[in-house]
C-alpha cells in the first residue's frame, strides 16, 4: 500500500454496512495497518449533535435542502478536523457513509437537483472524495427484513416508503456506473461469508493483502 | 405598499439591531400591516438548534465553511417553511440577519472565499434575498462596549476580537455599497432617536408611512 487510504462503505439501510465496516477495520488491523473507522454524519462533537438533530423522528417538516447542507456540515467538519489529519500522518480511513450518500437520498431519493447538489459539494469539500468506495446494493424488500430484525423503533430516514429507498438504491448504482474507477459494487444478497470474500478482494485490489 | 415586505436589518453585535427590529415591528403594527419577526439562525425548530448549536461557546474548532452551511441551513429551512408562506399570504417580514450576515462573518471575518459563499448560497436559496436591508453601521469599540453593558457571559461569536468584528463592519459596508439599491446604512453611533428617524425614513420609502 503506497498511501494510506479513504474508504467509505455506502449502501440502503439494511444492505449491511456496519458488518462490512467493521470487517474491514477488523482486516485492516490484522494487517497492522494503523486505521479509523468514522460515521457520517457524525464523528466530530458538531457532527454527531448534527446526527441526533438529522435522526430525529419527531423532526417532521425538514427541508431536502437543509438536509444537504447539515450533512455537508458534519462531512466538512469531519474532513478537515478528522479524516485530512489522519491520512496526513499514515492512518486508513474507513468511513460508514460519506458524501455519496447526500447525493444518493436527498438527490435521487427526494429529488433535489443533483448538479447542484455537487456544485455545493465542490465549493465546500474542493474535489475530496474516497480512494474505494464499497456499494453494498440489496433489493429494498431484502434490506427492509433485516431492519426490521433489528430492535428499536425507526429512525426518521428509515421511516421513509419503499419507493424512496428503490430511488436511493438506484441513485447509488448511477453514481457507481458514473465513476467505475473508484467504485466496487458488491452483491449484498448474497450470504455474508461471499461478501465478505469480496470485500477481501477489495483489500487485495489496494495491495493490502498481498503484503500480508 | 405594493406587496409584502421582507426587511432585514444586519450589523455587528452591540450596533443595536434588537432595539430597531422592536421598532420597525411595533410601527409596521401601528400603520396595521401583517408582520412576522424572525431571528437568524432561529425560528424554526431546526433553526433553533442549530442556534444553539453556532452560539454554544464550547464548541471550540468548529470549521468555517462548517459555519457557513449550518447557517445556510438555518435560512434555508426558515425561507421555506416560514419567510415565503408569510409573504404569500401578504404578512411583512422583519428579520434580525439574513444570508448577508454569513457573507460578512464568515466571508470577511474569516476570511472564506466570498464567491464560494455566494456560489453556495446562489444554489440553495435561488437568489431570494429580503427587498431592503437596513445596515446598524458602529464602530467596533462602541459596539464593544454596549455588549458588554450586557448581563450574562459572551457567547462564541462575541468572545472574537475586535480585529475580527472590524472585518466584519467592513464587509457588511462593502456588500451595502455593492447593492446601494437594497442596502440603507445607518450611522449607529448616534444617539437613539436620531437612528429611529433614520429607520422611521426607511419604513416611509417604502410607502409604509405615506399610507398611514
Amino acid at each position: 500500500m503506497d498511501r494510506p487510504l479513504f474508504l467509505s462503505v455506502e449502501g440502503i439501510d439494511g444492505s449491511g454496512k456496519t458488518t462490512v465496516v467493521d470487517f474491514l477495520v477488523r482486516r485492516l488491523e490484522e494487517h497492522r495497518i494503523p486505521c479509523l473507522r468514522v460515521r457520517e454524519p457524525g464523528t466530530t462533537r458538531v457532527g454527531e449533535r448534527l446526527r441526533s438533530l438529522l435522526l430525529d423522528s419527531r423532526l417532521e417538516g425538514i427541508h431536502p435542502w437543509t438536509e444537504v447542507l447539515l450533512y455537508l456540515a458534519s462531512q466538512n467538519q469531519q474532513v478537515k478536523e478528522v479524516i485530512r489529519p489522519a491520512l496526513a500522518k499514515g492512518t486508513c480511513v474507513v468511513a460508514d457513509r460519506f458524501a455519496d450518500a447526500t447525493l444518493a437520498y436527498q438527490g435521487w431519493g427526494r429529488g433535489l437537483d443533483i448538479r447542484a447538489i455537487e456544485a455545493v459539494q465542490r465549493e465546500v469539500l474542493q474535489g475530496f472524495r474516497p480512494h474505494k468506495t464499497l456499494l453494498l446494493d440489496c433489493p429494498v424488500d431484502l434490506a427492509l427484513q433485516r431492519r426490521s430484525a433489528r430492535t428499536g423503533g425507526p429512525d426518521r430516514l428509515e421511516s421513509e416508503s419503499a419507493d424512496f429507498h428503490e430511488r436511493v438504491r438506484q441513485g447509488y448504482l448511477n453514481l457507481a456506473r458514473r465513476e467505475p474507477q473508484r467504485f466496487v459494487v458488491v452483491d449484498a444478497s448474497k450470504p455474508l461469508d461471499r461478501v465478505l470474500r469480496q470485500v477481501e478482494h477489495l483489500l487485495e485490489s489496494t495491495g493490502i493483502g498481498r503484503t500480508a
